[in-house]
C-alpha cells in the first residue's frame, strides 16, 4: 500500500524522540495499572495451550524506550497470570517473542541497538517493517497486540485540504484545528477508513481470542481542537511559519500547501469505529486525563516534545533548516505569551482493551 | 552472551556490501539448483498442517540482495511442492512468513528499505537483532533454516593468537594461513566451538523435519590455507599492513595484536561438527567448485570484496583512514603481481541440506 510515513526523530541526539517521547511515557503510564487488571481478566491463556510461545505484537513501536516499557508490562501480567493458573511445573517453560512493527523508514538499528541487553531480556524480539495501516503479520499469529500513540497519525493527507480551490482547504493551519468544518470533515474521513484498514489488518493477525490494546490521545467528546492547549501550540507553531514568511525565509504559498496528516478523533469516533467494525468486543473502553501535571509542561519540554515529533515532516516540506529557527521562534513565543493551562480545555487519554471475536462471534 | 560482531560494511556507496557481494552470491548461485532438488525431495509440509504459515529464517543475512534471492527461491520451491501435493483448492492459502537474522549492529535499516517492494513480495518480513551463536527465535518455529557465508565468522578471536608469549600467537599474519600449526589448532577449537553452539541453537528452533540449509566455503580436505589464491591475498593484505608499518602510518606493534576472527574449516571439520552435534540428519553435503571463472576475478573485483567484508574490522583495530590507503596499497600490489591462478590451489563451496530429527530420531 501506499501510505506515507513520517517516522519520529531518529537516531539518540538531543532532538530525538528517544529523549523526548517522555509525554507519550506520561499518557501510557496513567492506563497502565487499568489495562494490566483487564489483561489478568480478560486473556484466556488456554489460547496458546501446545504452541509454547506467546506472541506480542507493539504496532507503531517507534524507537523506545516506550515500547520497551510496555511490552515488559504486558509479559510480566502475562507471566504473573500463567504462574497463577498453572500451579504444577509445567516442563516446557512459556517462552515470548515480541514484533517491535513501524515504518521501514523508523530507525530500526537504534530500536535494536537500545533493546535491553539480552541477559536481562525474556523475549526473542523481531522487527516487523511496514505500515500499520495494512497487513505486517501473518494470520492468528499474535495473542496481544498493542498500540499506543499512533493511529492519530493518518495513512496520507486528506484530500483536497492543499486545494486553494476546495472548500476543504486548511488555509495557513497547518492542522485540523475544527475552525473549518469541510476541513474537519476531510480529516474524519480519512481517519475512518484508515481505522477501518487498521482494524481490519490486526483482526486477521490476532488469533481468536486474542486481545488488542489501543491507547492514545483525543478530545473529549463535544470539543473542538482550537479549544484545547494542544490546538493552540500547533496554531502558534502556524503564527511562527507565517512570521518566517514575513521574514523572507519561507513563503506562505508554501504554509498554504501544508498541512499535517494527524487527526485528534472525539473518544466517541474511536470508540464508534471499534464498534462499526465489529471484530472485536470491546472489554473495556475509557478516557482518563493525561497524568502529567500542567507544571511539567515548561516551555522547553513542550517546544522539545513537538520538536521530536514533527521536525521530520516539516523539514520534508520547507527544506533544510528551517526547523531549528521555527523551534527557536516557537519556544520564544511561548516564553513571552506563556499557555494558560487554566484556561484552555485539554485533550484526554483514551485506552481500550479489545478482544478479538472467534468466528462464533463470542 | 558475549560474542563479537562485523558486519558487513553498511549502506549502499561504492564500498558498501550491498555492491559488493557478487562473489557470495555466485556461491550461492552454484548450489541453487542443487538445493532445490533436495528441499523437493526431503520436506515434509505435513509438519504445518493447521497452522498455515510457513515460516523461513536466513541466519546471517547481511543486508541484501543476496538474502532475498535465497530466500525467493525457498519460497517458490515450497510453493511449488505445495501446489503439486494438494490438487484440491485450499481454502485458506499458504502464508510466509520471512526472518531475517544477523547481529544487532548490522545495517538493518538498509536491509529494510531495500526489501523487495510489497506488491511484489509473497511474505511478512521480519528482522532478528541477535547473534546466531545462541538462541535467536522461539523453539520449534521454524520450517527452513538457511545460512550462506557465515559460520567461517567466529563469535571471538581464538585464545592467544594474539598473546606475543604464546606459541598460539599469529606474529604478523592477518588470520589463519595454517603456517604455524599452534595457531590453526587455537583457530579450530573456537570453530568447533562455535559451530556446537549454533547448531544447538538451529535444533530448538527448527520443528522437527524441518530443514536447515548450510552453504559455505572451506577448504578441500588437505588443502592448508597458505597454499589458496584465498589465503595469498589475505597474506599479501598483511604485506601491504607491513609496508604501512615502515611508513609509520601503523605500527608493527599494532599488526602484531591484530588476528582476524575468520577462519576456513576444511570440508571434513564442517561435516564432523554437523554427525558430532546429532541434531540433525545429513541429507546431501557436498562440495563444490566455485562457479566464478578466474578470469572474472580482477584485481579491482578481490580488492572491492575483501575491503566490502574486512574493512570494519581492519578500521575497529587500527584506527580511522587506514581503510583507504591499505586497499589502494592492495590494488597495486595485486596489479603489480597479477595472481597466477592457475599456481594456486582455491577454496571451494560446499552446502548441506541437513533435517532436524524428531525426538524419536528419524
Amino acid at each position: 500500500m501506499s501510505s506515507h510515513s513520517y517516522p519520529m526523530n531518529s537516531g539518540d541526539d538531543q532532538h530525538s524522540y528517544v529523549h523526548n517521547s517522555s509525554y507519550q511515557k506520561s499518557g501510557i503510564n496513567g492506563a497502565e495499572e487499568k489495562i494490566r487488571k483487564w489483561i489478568l481478566e480478560t486473556l484466556n491463556l488456554k489460547l496458546n495451550s501446545g504452541l509454547n510461545t506467546f506472541k506480542i505484537a507493539d504496532f507503531g513501536c517507534s524507537v523506545g524506550p516506550n515500547t520497551f516499557q510496555v511490552v515488559q508490562g504486558i509479559i510480566d501480567t502475562v507471566k504473573y497470570k500463567h504462574l497463577k493458573e498453572n500451579n504444577e511445573t509445567s516442563l516446557v517453560p512459556l517462552e515470548f517473542q515480541v514484533f517491535f512493527n513501524d515504518q521501514p523508514n523508523n530507525d530500526f538499528n537504534t530500536l535494536f541497538r537500545t533493546l535491553p541487553p539480552s541477559s536481562k531480556r525474556e523475549y526473542f524480539s523481531v522487527g516487523v517493517p511496514g505500515s500499520f495501516y495494512g497487513r505486517v503479520l501473518p494470520r492468528n499469529s499474535i495473542h496481544i497486540g498493542h498500540t499506543s500513540y499512533t493511529t492519530h497519525w493518518l495513512s496520507k493527507l486528506p484530500e483536497n485540504v492543499c486545494d486553494k480551490k476546495s472548500p476543504a482547504w486548511n488555509k495557513i493551519y497547518i492542522l485540523c484545528n475544527d475552525l473549518i468544518e469541510e476541513v474537519s470533515k476531510a480529516y474524519k474521513v480519512q481517519f475512518i477508513k484508515d481505522m477501518g484498514v487498521f482494524l481490519e489488518a490486526r483482526a486477521e493477525e490476532l488469533v481468536p481470542g486474542g486481545l488488542m490494546i489501543v491507547l492514545g490521545q483525543c478530545l473529549p467528546d463535544g470539543v473542538p481542537m482550537y479549544e484545547t492547549w494542544q490546538g493552540h501550540v500547533a496554531d502558534t507553531l502556524g503564527d511562527c511559519l507565517m512570521d518566517m514568511a514575513k521574514s523572507g525565509i519561507t513563503s506562505e504559498e508554501k504554509i498554504e500547501l501544508f498541512s499535517i496528516p494527524l487527526y485528534f478523533p472525539q473518544f466517541s469516533e474511536v470508540k464508534g469505529e471499534i464498534e462499526q467494525n465489529g471484530s472485536f468486543m470491546i472489554e473495556i473502553m475509557e478516557t482518563i486525563g493525561h497524568p502529567m501535571e500542567v507544571k511539567a509542561l515548561t516551555n522547553d519540554f513542550l517546544t522539545s516534545t513537538y520538536r521530536a515529533f514533527l521536525s521530520t515532516l516539516i523539514e520534508e516540506h520547507f527544506g533544510d533548516g528551517v526547523v531549528d529557527e521555527l523551534f527557536d521562534r516557537l519556544a520564544k513565543k511561548l516564553s513571552k505569551h506563556p499557555i494558560d493551562f487554566e484556561m484552555w480545555k485539554t485533550q484526554v487519554v483514551y485506552y481500550g482493551v479489545l478482544k478479538r471475536k472467534s468466528i462464533w462471534g463470542e
